[in-house]
Formats: C-alpha cells, structure tokens, sequence
C-alpha cells in the first residue's frame, strides 16, 4: 500500500508514519516529490490489511492510504510520478534527451574496442558499450576477454569522456565490473537471477536491466523491482525482443512495450534492435521506430569490420552505418519528440486504486 | 524458377518462353517491369528441374534462368522489383503516399457509420472501413448488421468519395460483398482460409490480408500467392500483432515484420494498432512507430462514442483523438519519407539464388 | 445462465421455463440428464440479469438459477455433466472404449487407400482417415483429389465396415462431404471459419474438430460452441499441438489439455500425435502418453510407403508400424483405464458459480 | 567432431589421438564405450577442420572421424550410446528403475519437513525434494530459510536414508548447498546462468537441470553440456513446462521433449507436473502420461496441509494423494516399461553425420 502525505507534511509527521510501519515489521520506502511525500509500504501484510490502512489513515499529515494490487510498487509509476532521470559522468539518461548506446558486441582487442569507441563517440553516441564477460550458448565459443576488456572499456571512456556500460554475469563479479564500468548490464538470461539483481542493487552503479526474451512486462517490473528495492533507483530498461514462434528475426521487438512501460513506471526505456532482429538491415528502421514509440534512447551494435566479428557480426552497424543511423534518429527525435506519446492518462498520474489490473 | 528475359526481349520471344513452360504442364506468370520482362514458372517441378532449367535458358531472348528456394514466387521481390501500387477510386496505395484506413469496427447503424465516415474524411482518412459480417469469437454476440451494413457503407463512400473495405468471411459472400465495397478484407481468422482466398483471387477487388495471429511472414505471403496466382494483383498486407506469452496487451504488435516484407514482396503493408494492443492509449505511439518502421500506413478503428461500442469498444478512438493521430501521421510521414528505410539490400532487387533461406 | 430444474419436473414445467426465456428474447437449451432437466440461457442478457434470474427462480418446478461466467454454455460440463457419446455406424466415441482413428493423410489413389484402410481395420482401427480436399500452404502443391477421393473413402467404408472421416474446407463442401463421409472434420486452420462451423453445426453428421494451432483452450470450446447451439451435440476434439517457440517439432503437442477439457466439458477429446510431431518416430511415445493422460482415442497417419506419400511422409507409420502401436494402445488403455484420471472435482460436477474462471 | 577408435585400439592409441588433439589446441573428451572408444574434440576448429579430419585418421587406431553438426557434443548420444546412469546413496537414476522424486516446494520448518519426507518415502519416493533457497518473483516474498532450511534437508535423509535434492541459485552457494544435499537442483529461470553452470560442474554432486521456460531443447542440451564439460557426467534433466500463449495452465508441458531426448541425449529425464501446470487435480494425468512417454521418472510437490503452503500450494498433493499416485506410477512403469517407446533409431546410436538437422 501507499500513504500520501498531505501537501505540506512535516518531516516529523513522514517520519512517523515511517516508524510506524516499521513498528508494524514492515519497510517503508519514501518518494518525495515536487508536490508531496508518497510512502510505498512493503512486506508482508497478510489479513491485518484493513486494520493497518486505518491506523495509517488516522497518524498526522496523512493524505490518504491507497491499496495497490500491483505487485511492483518501488518501479510503479503510482509510486513515483515523475520520471527517472539518471546521470552518469556528463550524460543524462531520460530527461528527454536521447541516449544513444554503442560499440561492439564483443570486446575483442584494445584496438578494435578504441577504434570503434572514437568513431561512434564522433558520431553521436553517449554512452560506450562492449562485452568483457560474454554469456554464451555453448561453452566452446569466445567467452569474452574478461578483466583484459574492462581495462580496454575504462581507456575508451578516457580517450571519449562518454560513460561505458559492460554485462555483468555473476554477483561475485560485481565489483569489479563495478571497478571499471559506469553502467552495469544485467543481460536478458539473467533478467531472474535474483542473487545477481541484489547484488547489482548494492553496487552504487546505474544498471540496465535487458529484459528477459520471454519474460511478460510485469516480471521485467519484479526483477526492476529486486535492484530498486535493495537501495539502487538508477535502473534502466532495455527492450531486446522477445521470443515467438516467428523464425525470420532472432527475436520479435516488441515496441508496445516502451508506451507500456512508460504508463506503468517512471524508469527510462531504451530499445535494442541489433539483437532483437540479428540482421544489420534490420536495425535502422527498428531504430527508429523505437524512438517514434517513445523510447529514451537505442542501443545498437558497431563494429569495424562486421564480417570478423567473434559474436554477432551479423547484426553490427559499419561505422558508415551508424552515422547515418545517428543522424536520422537525431532528426525524427529532435523533431518528433512532442508527436511521440500522449500524455499518461491521468489514471496512471494520480494514486488511484482503480488502475487496471492485469 | 524465374526465367530473365534479355533487356529488349521481344514479344514473340516472350510468348516462345511461355508455350514451352506451358507444354511442361507448367504455368508462366509474367511481370513486364520498366526494363525487362521475368516470367515465374510455378507447379511441381520435381527431379526434371535442371534439364528444364537448361532448355529454357536456351530459348531465344533468355538471358538467365534461376532456381528460387523460396516457396512464394508472384509475391516475391525478386519476381516483381517495382512496388505494387494499389489505385481504387481516388486513392492510391503503395505509392508512397500515406494510407490512412479508418473507421468504427463494426457497423452498428446508418448514422453511426455516416457520422463516422464523415468525421475521419474530414480529418484525413483515405479508406472507410466497416464491419458488416463480424467473425466473434462467440455464437452469442453481435454478428455484423450483414447485407443491410454493405448498403450503409456504399452510402458512405458516396457521401465522402472514399472507398470502402469490409471485410468477407467465405466464398459465397464475396459476390455481394463485391457489389458494394471497394476493398475486400480477408481477416486474420481467415488467413489460410484457401476456398475464401481463391474466392477473393477471382473478384476483381482489391484485397486487404491481415495476418493470421500465429502466423509465420513466410505463410503470410503464402496466403498472399494463392490470391496473386488467382489472377489478383492488388493485395494489400495488415499486420495486426501476433500471439505471444504477453498478456497485457491484446496482442504483440511486429512492427519488424514492416522491413521485412519491404524485403521480401511488392506487395504494400499497413500496420493496425488498434487491434494488436486493444487499448485505446497504446493506438498512436504504435501507428507513429508502424510509420517510421517503413509502413504505407495504417488502419485504426474510430466511433462516435466508444464507451458504448457494440465490439472493441476499449480500443477505439474518438473523433478528436483520430484528428490528433492523424495529423501525427503526416507530419511524419511527411518530413521523415525519406529516414525510415535504406534501400532494400542489392540481393533483392537482383535476381540472385544466394537469397538467405528461412 | 442456467436453470436447474427440481427432481421430478413435469414436461410442463419445463415448457413454461422454455417460454418464458422464448418471452424475453432469448433461446433456451435443455440437457436432460438423468436426474433432472438443466436449461442453459443463451443470448445477450445484459443488465436485465438479476431481474431475470429472480423471475426464473420463481417459475414452478425450478430449483435453482444460477448464472455462469464462462463464455461456452452448451459445451460446458455444468450443464452437462454426463458425458458425450457418439455413434456412428457401429463404432463408439468417448464410451470409455478406445477410438483408433487410422488412414493417409491425403487419399492419393483408390489402391492407396483401399489398401491402407484393410490393413488399419484388421489391426484394429475403429475409424478411417483420408484427405480428400486438402489445405495446403503452397497454391502450387497437391490440392487432393476432390470428390473422387471421397468416393474411395465410401468404398473404403464398404470393404471395412468401419465409419470414415475426412476434412471439409467451406460451407459449400459441406453438403458433398456429408453424401459420402460419416464424420466431417474441420481443420486446425478452420477452427475460427465461423460459416463453416455453422455449416457443420447443420450438416446431421458427428464433427471432429482440431484446434486451432494457436487456439486456447476457451477458444477451442467456443468454436464448438457455434457447433453445438446450430443443432449438433456430436462433437469430438482432436487436440494437434500448439505453435511454440520450439522448432525441433512440428508442434508442441499439449496433452495438459486433455484432462482439462475432461474437467471443463462433456465432448469426447482424441490426441493426434503425427500432425503434432511430424516425425514418424515420436508418434508411438505421444500416442500412449495420450491416452495415459486420459484422451479416449488417436488419430494417426498411416500411409503404404511413407517415403513416397505426397504429403506429411515423414510423420506417416508404415503398417508394421500400426499394429504395433495399436497393439500397446490396447494394452495401456485395456489395464489402465481406471489409472488416468481422478474423478473430476466435484465442483465441476454440480452447477456452482464458484468455477474457476480462466 | 568425433574420432571413432577401432574395436580393441590400445590405450597408447587412444593417448596417441589425445596428445594429438591437444597438441592442436583442441580438448579431448573419450567415453569409453562397452565397444569402443570415442573422442570427442572440442574448442574452435574453424577453417583447419577438413586437414584436422584426415591428420586425425592417419593416427594408429583410428577407425573414423566424424564432423558433427549439432552444437553439443558430449551430451550427445552419438558420443555417449549407452544411457547415463547416476548412482547416488541407494538411489539409481536412469538405469529402468522409476524415479520418484517428492517433497514440499519450500521447506517451511522442521516439522514440515520431516512429516513430508516420511510420508513419501513410506509411499515409495526414491529422492526428497525441498527447496531451501528459494528464486521468487516478487522481492516481498518468503524467500526460502537458507542453511536452515538445508539442515532439515541433512535430517530428513538421516530418517529415510534417501538422498536429497534442493536447488542452488548462485556460484557462491554451491558449496554449502553442496555440504548438505544430494543432488543439486538448477531452476528454470537460472538454466542459462552459465557461471554456475560452470560451478555446479565442479562441484562432485549430481545435479539436477530445469528446462529454462523458453528454451529450446536444443539450448537446454547445451547448458547440460556446460556443466558435463567442466567435469560433472551425472546430470539429470527435468521437463517443467514451457511458456506460451494458453494460459488455462501455469506453464505447457512439453513431454514430446522426452522421447526427443532419449533420441538426442543420454542423459536421464523426468517430468514434473507440480510446476508445469500449477493446479493438483492436473498433476497425476500429467505424471502418468509422462511414464508413458518414456521419461525415467517425475518430481513432484507435496504437502501435508497444502492450502497454508507458503509457497505452490495449489499445486501440491496431499499426502494420500502422492500415495495414490505413486502406486498408479509404479503400475504403469511395470507393466509398460516395454511399450514406451521404440530403440531409438538406428542413425541416432552410431556415429552418422546424417543426423537430422534442427
């Protein structure tokens, strides 16, 4: 449940209604906003629902106690109205701007990770990606050059000034990663690995959450949920497609989620078209509808010669290719950032009980 | 296989091509493009195929003679390079031009289609839609007004100069679906509906196919090619979201598959948010990605009073939501034509056997 | 909602139920079961409900009104709660006796099937199956041989003694196919063909319908649903797979529906392990796993020289093959008939309102 | 590929061809057949692979070499023809004998527990189940009572000398989970998580393998083939349902991946019901049909007083219930052992290269 304090609450009313909860073996976690305080409580609440909602409704500078049925409360849009906005280094991430994320799939060397690095920083990106710890389907491919990469990804951000963000696998290399990278990416076959989402929400780094390729909106919003509510609100989606029964793309993007998600939580979204598709030609135009749904930013793979790439070279931008991706998701952004989505319904603004369940 | 036809090719030597693909037991379907003529030999081939590939690459006025994996020939790109272009009284689809299909789900009164109809010419439509024979999922509920909404929707189009798309349900309905609509739409229940596609092969209309809900883009454009090879070219593609473990939305729009088929047909594709997120709030941020996706437009359901619709109420816009996404769409469309896709890759404008196989 | 009548109800207490529902528009069907007549209430009701129900409730001889939320009325186990049985000829389906269901996939020549039939009916098939208008993907494949292929099948009947059963694609097939078959399929591609499951609801013949290949299992009972309340309670499932993720089937073929549809309805469910695999050697391991869940019979491809069948060749069993697995059919169903299943709950057995809903 | 030694090479041959595939870069992994020898070569082949084949068929005790296409290799039934039996306290996994593996979802106290285990070892479980490190959705859920709940596990062995099963959910739990319990469980949502894949691979205990909800069962082969190549041969697979659209059910339960894999691995399967459809009264259909399609046993959920289950409680049997399934298990297994399924194809049990492609 939520208790929304009255406009003007104390500090001393807010902590009240915190102890109070806390009294009840219960945590509180509170939302201050422009306007008020909103207080999510979680935990178990069991039968003595009502009685709790009462008693909370009856403590100073209480508003109201609203009943969520959600089972997301940190990440929901109810909780917390306005959007996220997340900054690491000098970017910023879902304040309207667009994030544009990219570089190779796999860091190879420090050559090919430098040289992709500055060509894609010239062209527009924001934020620096490569894969250092490499999940892999089968145990006898490339498995990623491990610290050697991270080292490799901290002079790209030297030699670019732009933020790095590297796949993290397991919680024991968290700190490490943690160590070298800016952004921490949970990637889509650990999107339920909770020890890992706890661990993540512990490391003081902002972290991208790919969601899981057959995970629902509202498990992605769960496992959200894991790295919020173990102390880290800098969390960002990334749609990467989800998997069906259609075999001509490696996964089907699904677009609807970006206005969906924006509706439900306040977390930036980004969407990445390189795997979702597989296929390069495929990126561009994927690319840009993401931004045309609303989407914050993109993540897109580059590499300087696709063809030798050691993972998914089918799917990763020429250079060429990705300037002349930059340059059309700048203009459809820059000019159609207003046509993009109508306001969320107010539903979905205020603290209502009667948002729709799924 | 396709047999090219040499740059200058006369019609005598055409029609020599043709005999002989017919003395097989074969059929020819030819397409005349701006530089040379590509005739299509479709049947069962079997083990003959490269003695008959040879005998016809030494006809006079052939230049090549190529094996095609793929299962659909007449709708193929490499059959068919120029885009179809639609033409049904004023409007034009698959020029480039923006489509813009709108209208309530069903009919459901002489006024509330005319009141309608009205309201989205006026706003920018350029196809009435209307549904007089309604495929429910229960026996129990409305069923379309029939023949009596075929003359309400003919009403329409006078009223507006528009034409209009209905949608047809079996063989013997096409005749009088026929008489009074301009587009004939075969519905995503009925997309391997083969006695129903020949049918609207043989009507001399237009067609609009929408996607079955579970199937593949290659069996799309299967059900294409059985209304193509009965002698109707104009067949217009609906994508209308696919089935997938998702829930929260009706279905999952494919917006990939748009470039896709860019890729893979002539044939032109619109996109219908409507019925892939059956939430009304979701319809324009997804039409505005369908369109940047590369899509020739799009179809939208619009009534005067959703709340009280007699189907898919909850999805449907209103008046002013449909001015408002309309006017969304050609700006757009309009400033962004020329972002959206690159050319289509040179191996499908070719007529090359290396095209990747499903 | 339904009308459960008293034990001991007189005709003309029925009657006067029946009339009153015919007063308001709406259209009674009564299931006379052993015990006491149940009357289900089909049609829009609307707000009305309440007033209705009170109404009905105080008709003499009735006992209780209870309203349903499942959208299948007539199909449903509550107001139906023995279950179905149908004959033909001499066979008998869903008695609790095995239902072997055994022919070609499509009737490729007299020999073929006349040949294929003897051989299945000594080996103890119950039914024989073949294709005689086929719905292929591909317009250029073969389409089946029409209604000669059905005059094979009445001759194949006459040699065998056994009922036959092949598919019927459009309602104007329906009147041909029912001349000389015994039981009329619809096919997975159909399972939605509205007029067609109209057609067949008319037609005075049992029905096999197979779901739809990406069909719930609500949706499955609803298409029967169209059957049922167009005058014909002969109906009989055939559970053929679900399109999944899953590519190394054809098929998932998902046999968790069988109890399920024994729980939610009184129609008879066979399982088709070939259609659902494509592999020939998956067949027998499905076959028994369908009836240890509980399905009262299969349907299987069986075809002379598999390799050479004109379609479906690699899921088709040889003879040998047949008797085998007819053989281990008997055997498992013969000594474990009593294992399969626990009586179905007991809630789904008397008209609660408490049902689960989906 | 795999190097095939002839029938009594010498071990100096087969070290020979081992020194070799070393010496190359490459590892070798020999299963020593009742027959003959086989090695399997892993790692990168790349471009050298053809001049690779011959060097390694010149090499003394050479029979063949054969390139193999499928990307897992020593889970493989071309590699390893014999079945995999795992042995562990009195238990036999996979050798013929049913395999009934029982017990709460959680362990909720130490009374629970223990009630639990006595009452399904007195009925005929061959392994008890618990989980004490519980993978939830939701961050507010009990989340499992560790090493304590690990410690009841310890106990209840000690009672019912059966070994025990609990799942581990991160590297850095395998020891301790290791320190107590039998056989390690992977779940579903972890089948990916590679690094502990890796670790449970090293960790001298059998372990037990979910199928990820969305993955094929190509995928899951080769996250079995993580662990069996990182050291650990004893791996068990367990089928636990898929995901897809019908929602009537938790998850769909795949048990024609059971009969696939006895065709593609040698590796044991079982079936767990509990999880795959989330409701009781589907649990011993579901369980009896997977017996009947050939896996070598099931898992299944109980609880002694199911509707204050803290965790899976509509899925769980009573204790009578699992006694009365048990019993119908065994007689099916007796008696029906035979007839599941046939000898796996002749292509699949030697070493051919023309195995089907996926």
């Amino acid at each position: 449940m939520f208790v929304v304090m009255a406009v003007g609450a104390t500090d001393e009313e807010v902590n009240g209604v915190k102890s109070h909860i806390l009294a009840e073996g219960l945590t509180p976690h509170d939302n201050r906003g422009a306007e008020r305080v909103v207080i999510a409580v979680v935990g178990e609440v069991g039968p003595r629902k009502e009685l709790l909602m009462s008693r909370l409704a009856a403590l100073p500078g209480v508003e109201t106690v609203t009943p969520i049925s959600r089972p997301f409360k940190l990440t929901s849009r109810e909780f917390h109205p306005e959007d996220t906005v997340i900054r690491v280094l000098d970017a910023v991430i879902g304040d309207g701007t667009l994030t544009i994320i990219a570089g190779p799939c796999s860091v190879e060397s420090r050559d090919q990770l430098l040289e992709t690095a500055e060509a894609v920083a010239a062209a527009g990106a924001t934020v620096i990606r490569g894969g250092a710890f490499k999940p892999r389907t089968s145990p006898y491919t490339f498995q990623g050059l491990g610290v050697e990469g991270l080292r490799y990804l901290a002079e790209a951000r030297e030699r670019t000034g732009l933020p790095v963000i590297t796949e993290v696998m397991e919680p024991a290399q968290v700190e490490v990663v943690a160590d070298y990278a800016d952004i921490l990416q949970v990637g889509a076959r650990n999107m339920q690995n909770y020890p890992l989402l706890t661990a993540v929400g512990r490391a003081g780094r902002p972290v991208m959450l790919k969601r899981g390729f057959a995970s629902t909106v509202e498990e992605w919003l769960m496992a959200a949920e894991y790295i919020v509510s173990s102390g880290n609100p800098n969390v960002l989606l990334c749609e990467r497609g989800i998997r069906t029964f259609e075999t001509y793309t490696r996964n089907t993007l699904d677009l609807t989620a970006v206005p969906l998600l924006h509706h439900l939580t306040h977390l930036p979204v980004v969407v990445d078209p390189s795997h979702a598709t597989g296929k390069r030609w495929l990126v561009k135009p994927m690319a840009l509808a993401g931004v045309a749904a609303g989407a914050q930013g993109v993540m897109v793979e580059v590499h300087p010669r696709p063809d030798s790439a050691l993972s998914d070279g089918d799917q990763s931008l020429t250079f060429d290719q990705f300037r002349t991706l930059a340059a059309a998701l700048r203009t459809i952004h820059d000019e159609f950032g207003d046509l993009q989505g109508d306001p969320v319904p107010a539903a979905a603004l205020g603290l209502t009980a009667g948002l729709s369940k799924h």
